[in-house]
Parts: structure tokens; C-alpha cells; sequence
């Protein structure tokens, strides 16, 4: 499914093809975040309009609304959203660990209590998967288990170990479920896990590895640990993946981030940042295009918070450089007066400028892959 | 500026286009509601999308926020909002009564404190044509005296005088002051008050029409009269206008009111119901075409409330017979599940829905007009 189409001359980085059901996603490739089935106030149309690939759904709460046998009943996720293009679904454990109330953890998987009416589910490895064909993504992943970043080592190693017995056990459940999908060839990805331990990180590739699944994410980082632990490991274990897998860093993050996790061979990658700062009235602004791209924080880009008094008179675009209806049709006076207002328009645009700010950074990014730039 | 093309034979509907400075009016026609200069939640691309033609902004909201002077330096209201279709302004009297905080009301005018941050602001017959010549808008609104629905006789004739003589004021103020305006051949229309008194309306009608003012407004209506009084006088007004300007009924209504004003040759609509309803899940579907236009309630049209659990699992879309985004990609359990989630999606394409249907309305009253069955 993955095919690796050229790598830098300068850098890990690559350039590569992922083939799923729904589309060929050119990576690398940033997935915006539709949590519960719509990337916040934008419409499938906007999403394909500004370059979107692919979208990351969260099972978890699509497990609590509509449930598993409603969103089968419904199709799957693909025609329930009215998107044609990939989907990637997370297990849902993470949010089972940060959203749900009243958590029985044991080897076979979590009982727990919905956020939304205390309505008791479970979540296993086996109804991950099951929820996961239920919505039909082009990308499921393994449920793990997710640890606080202050855990002990004793603990983290027990996490990692429980996390591979649930790929197994995924593994198996699709092979004999297959059929359950309402999506033909559904990808499985493991998530190597072990906190900032390079023996545990190692341990955890090396035996998904041997599991021969379709992807491979690095999982348990951007939850706290430092800078400096958060680039060694993820560099570290990126090093240790095959090169003929899709790598997945999950969760992250900043525009430089991102240039420096594709230097070091990854080509996915989600996060809640443009979305959600976008929601809260912070944008992204591209310098001009002699500021090459590279893993200093705003190095070739600024961020603007445009709730700021300077911006209520301004009669420019937020971002001269950016094709965005924002930026092509209104002024940041404009945009700082519906912010002002509360009015819903302003996060609209916002959020379709910040969406679209990222699919212009991945598209630098693969450019500059081939021509050896970045 | 306004060509009477054709009478219905069956009615007193009138087909006719209103020539603005920003593009021609076709009538019969809404207009949906961007009191802070935006149609909440849509966008200029939506609206021209789903056939907007003209959209009522409010004059009160854009004194406060951005301020007469803001506004100038924005370039106007079109330019701002990226509209380059016509406007009308109301002119900020209604909102002053209903919004404000401390008024002083006297013959010259209003003071009053802004609902927003308790700022005095003035607004008389004169700031509000001065501020509508700031905004730009292609159909500016008298200011006028607006008065509770239970106000006695006495009162009722002081407020239709003192509008008579701000209505005079106005144009006295246009006269020496056209080239304040960012917008050429701002039209003047006066509005005609009186309450649920036909001598009194009759009054204001001929001494409006005497000042040979774009076009006539019935105002004072809709604000808690019966249905009876409403129809009665809003007939009664409208027979009494000349045929060869445009006539507004301000602030109405339901579907079957529409085509029961335009029944008596009224022109001109807005509402907030569209708009308003749909943020609140309420969704308007037109039964299938065979059921004729009619002023009878739900005759040719029914509401649906999406929050209702039948809709849950519903895969059917909203409205057959409609085109926008809404009814061509998505199904009532998708919207159903969007407003349950308060994802702004819902609210969003309900809205489009819901403008769109009174787009559609407009449409076939047209037609009507044209073809004899209106």
C-alpha cells in the first residue's frame, strides 16, 4: 500500500505514496482533526477546496454518539460525513484514559463510563477494531495503553508489554473479521509505546515489527516530556522502522515540529493546533518564501492573535502569501471585528486560514523533499 | 429606480426590478439578516451560492461596533464584509427602543448607552443618514419613532407626526449631504406608522408620498397586533402606496405571510425567521409542488424539528425538493447528531437550508406573479 518514491539528499526525509480504499495520500501528509465526524465549522467541500487528503476521527467519541450499530446502520463514517476521501480513526484509548469517568482497567481492556451520559461501554482491543470497521476508516489503530508522562519505569514497561499484546490480539480479531468492515482493505497500524526509555522503545519496534502490520506510529510522546526527550525519542524510534511503512507521529504539533519530524523519516502527522487555535482567534502567518522552512520555532512563520486592539484598524489580509478565502477576501479588521462580535463566521474563516496554513506547509515540505531543500 | 414589469391578474402582486448602485433587485424579494454584517455563520460565497440578492444590515449594531467613523475608514460596508451585492440599512431607531440602555428620547433625536459597553451615542434623524452613508448601503431607512403595540391614540399620532417630520429631516439632510456618502444613489425610503389606526396611516402614507421619498416601508407592524390587525392594515398601507416605487413590509414573516403581503402588491421582506429558526434546529421543508402557494399556515410547506429523536436514525435528507448543501450531501441523522454535539456544522448548514427555502419561496411567488397563479 505505502511506496516510497524518493528520499532527500539532505535529510531522513521522504516522499512517498499511501494507497487506501478512499484515495492515495501523498505524504508527508497532515491530517486535520474531525473528532466527532467534522473538522469544526468547516463543510467536506471547504476541506477538498483547500487540499485536505485525509481526516483523523476519534472512535472514542464516536463510540459514545452514535454508537457501534448506529454508525453501521448509517454506512460507516464516509457517507454519514459525506467525505470520500481517507479517514484515520484513533482506539479510542486515549480519550477512554482522558475523557471518560469511573475507568476499570484490566488485561482484556477498559470498562468505562461516557462523558457525555455515564452510560457504561467497554473498550478492548476487539471492540476497537469492531468500532473501527463500524465506521469503516481507511486507518485503524491498535488500542494501547496510555500512561501519564510521570509514570514509573516498572509501570512503563508493563504499558508497553500490555500494548503489545493488543496489537496481537487486533491483528487476530481482523484477520478472522475481515468481512465486518462496511470499507474494503482497512490498514492496521501499531504504536510503538515505552515513554522516553530507549530499551523499551526499542523492545516495542522491534516486536511490531516482527507483527508485519500495515504502519507503524510512535505514540506516548507531546504529553509532557521535554523538548529534548520528545526529538531523541521520536528520532530514535523513527530510525528503527522499516522504510517500506507509512511512520505516524501522533498528536504533534508546531509548523517546526513538523519540519523536524519529517527530517527524521516520518510522513503522518495530526494535531489539534491549527483547529483549535484557530477557534480561539490565533493564526498562522506564513513569512515570505526566501525564509526556507526549518525546525526553529517560527523561523519561517509567525502567529498572530488577531483579538489584538493593532488589528481592529487593519486593512490588510492576515496573510498576503495564502490562498484561503480569508486571506483573499476579507481584511484583519474584518476578522478582529467578528472575533469581537462572537460571531461564528470569524472562527470559520479562522479555522479554513489555519487548515489551509498546514496543507501549504506539507506541500512545501514534499517539494522541498524532491528538490532537496528540506 | 424601480420598473413595475408585470401585474399578477389574480392578485395585487407585483413582478418588478429595483435598479440599485451594486446590481438590480428582482421583486418579489427577502432578505435574509446580517444585523453585524454577516448572515451568522455564512459566508458572501454562500450567499450569492443559494441566489441572495440583497441582505438587511443594522445600523444600530454598526454605530456601536465599528462607529460611524470606522466604518468611512473601512470603505463601507460592502468593501468590509465583501458583499458586492445591495444592502439595506434599517436606520438604528428600532434597536435603540429594544437594545439600549438609558435613553432620553426628544424631537431631535435619541441618547442612549450601547448594550455593549455603556457608551453614549447619539442617534438622530440626521447621524442616522450619516451613518448609513458611512456603511454605504444601497437602501437607507428613515429613522422613526417606535412605539410599544399597547401605546394609546394620542401617542400613536405624536410618534407617526414625529416620523413624518424625521422623515422630512432625513431627506432635508441628504439633500446638502449626498457627497458624504461612499455609496452613489443611496435610495431614501420613508416608513408609514400609525398603529392598527387607518386614519392615522392614511395621514402618514399621503404625507410621506407627498415627499416623493425611493420607495415606502409599512412599519409598526408585527410587534404583538393580531393577525387580524396585522393583515387588516398592511392591506390597508398598501393599497394606498404608489405603484411605481418598491413597498417593504419590515420585519415579516412566516411563509403563508409572505404570500399573503405580496398578495397585496408588497415588494419587499425581511425576517429574521429563516435565520433564527435554524440555529435552533428548526428547518423549513417544502411539500412536494403540486400543494400551490397559499397564505395558509404549513399549507404548501411544513417544519421539522431536527432535535426530535425520530430523526436519530433517519437516512433520509431533510428536504427532496431542495438543492443546497445541506439537503444534496447530508441526512436528517447526520444533522440530527450535529446539533446534539452543538457542532457548529448543524447550525451552519441549517442556516444555508433555511435561507435557501426562503430563497426558493421568492423564487416560485416570481413565477407566480409571472405566470398568474399568485
Amino acid at each position: 500500500m505505502f511506496t516510497l518514491k524518493k528520499r532527500s539528499i539532505i535529510s531522513k526525509a521522504r516522499r512517498g505514496e499511501f494507497k487506501t480504499t478512499h484515495g492515495t495520500i501523498q505524504t508527508p501528509c497532515f491530517m486535520p482533526i474531525a473528532t466527532k465526524g467534522t473538522v469544526r465549522t468547516l463543510s467536506p467541500d471547504d476541506l477538498k477546496r483547500i487540499g485536505v487528503q485525509i481526516v483523523l476521527s476519534n472512535t472514542y467519541h464516536l463510540l459514545c454518539r452514535p454508537g457501534l450499530e448506529a454508525m453501521r446502520e448509517r454506512g460507516g463514517l464516509h457517507v454519514w460525513m459525506h467525505w470520500d476521501r481517507p479517514i484515520l480513526t484513533d482506539s479510542g484509548g486515549y480519550q477512554v484514559f482522558s475523557l471518560a469517568k469511573l475507568r476499570k482497567v484490566t488485561e482484556d481492556g477498559v470498562m468505562f463510563q461516557s462523558h457525555i451520559d455515564g452510560a457504561k461501554i467497554e473498550l478492548s482491543p476487539e471492540r476497537s477494531m469492531a468500532m473501527q470497521q463500524s465506521i469503516g476508516s481507511d486507518i485503524m489503530m491498535q488500542m494501547d495503553v496510555v500512561l501519564p508522562p510521570n509514570a514509573n519505569s516498572l509501570t512503563m514497561r508493563d504499558a508497553m508489554e500490555c500494548s503489545l499484546r493488543w496489537a496481537r490480539r487486533s491483528k487476530k480479531y481482523l484477520q478472522s473479521h475481515r468481512q465486518d468492515s462496511v470499507t474494503d482493505d482497512q490498514a492496521l497500524f501499531g504504536i510503538v509505546q515505552g515513554g522516553v526509555d530507549e530499551t523499551l522503545r526499542r523492545e516495542s519496534a522491534e516486536a511490531l515489527i516482527d507483527l508485519d502490520l500495515d504502519g507503524y506510529a510512535i505514540g506516548g510522546l507531546s504529553v509532557g516530556e521535554s523538548r529534548e526527550d520528545n526529538l531523541r525519542v521520536a528520532e530514535f524510534v523513527a530510525s528503527r522502522l522499516p522504510q517500506n511503512k507509512p511512520r505516524y507521529f501522533m498528536g504533534g504539533g508546531m509548523p517546526e515540529e513538523i519540519v523536524a519530524y519529517v527530517k527524521m523519516g516520518i510522513d503522518l502527522f495530526d494535531c489539534v493546533i491549527p483547529t483549535r487555535h484557530a477557534r480561539h482567534g490565533s493564526l498562522f502567518v506564513m513569512k515570505p518564501f526566501n525564509f526556507p522552512l526549518s525546525n526553529v520555532e517560527g523561523s519561517f512563520y509567525k502567529t498572530l492573535n488577531i483579538s489584538n486592539t493593532e488589528h481592529a484598524t487593519a486593512d490588510i489580509s492576515i496573510d498576503p502569501t495564502c490562498d484561503c478565502t480569508l486571506c483573499t477576501q476579507f481584511s484583519r479588521s474584518y476578522l478582529h471585528y467578528l472575533f469581537d462580535m462572537k460571531e461564528i463566521l470569524g472562527m470559520r474563516l479562522a479555522t479554513e486560514h489555519n487548515v489551509r496554513f498546514y496543507m501549504r506547509l506539507m506541500e512545501r515540505i514534499r517539494m522541498g523533499v524532491e528538490s532537496g531543500t528540506v
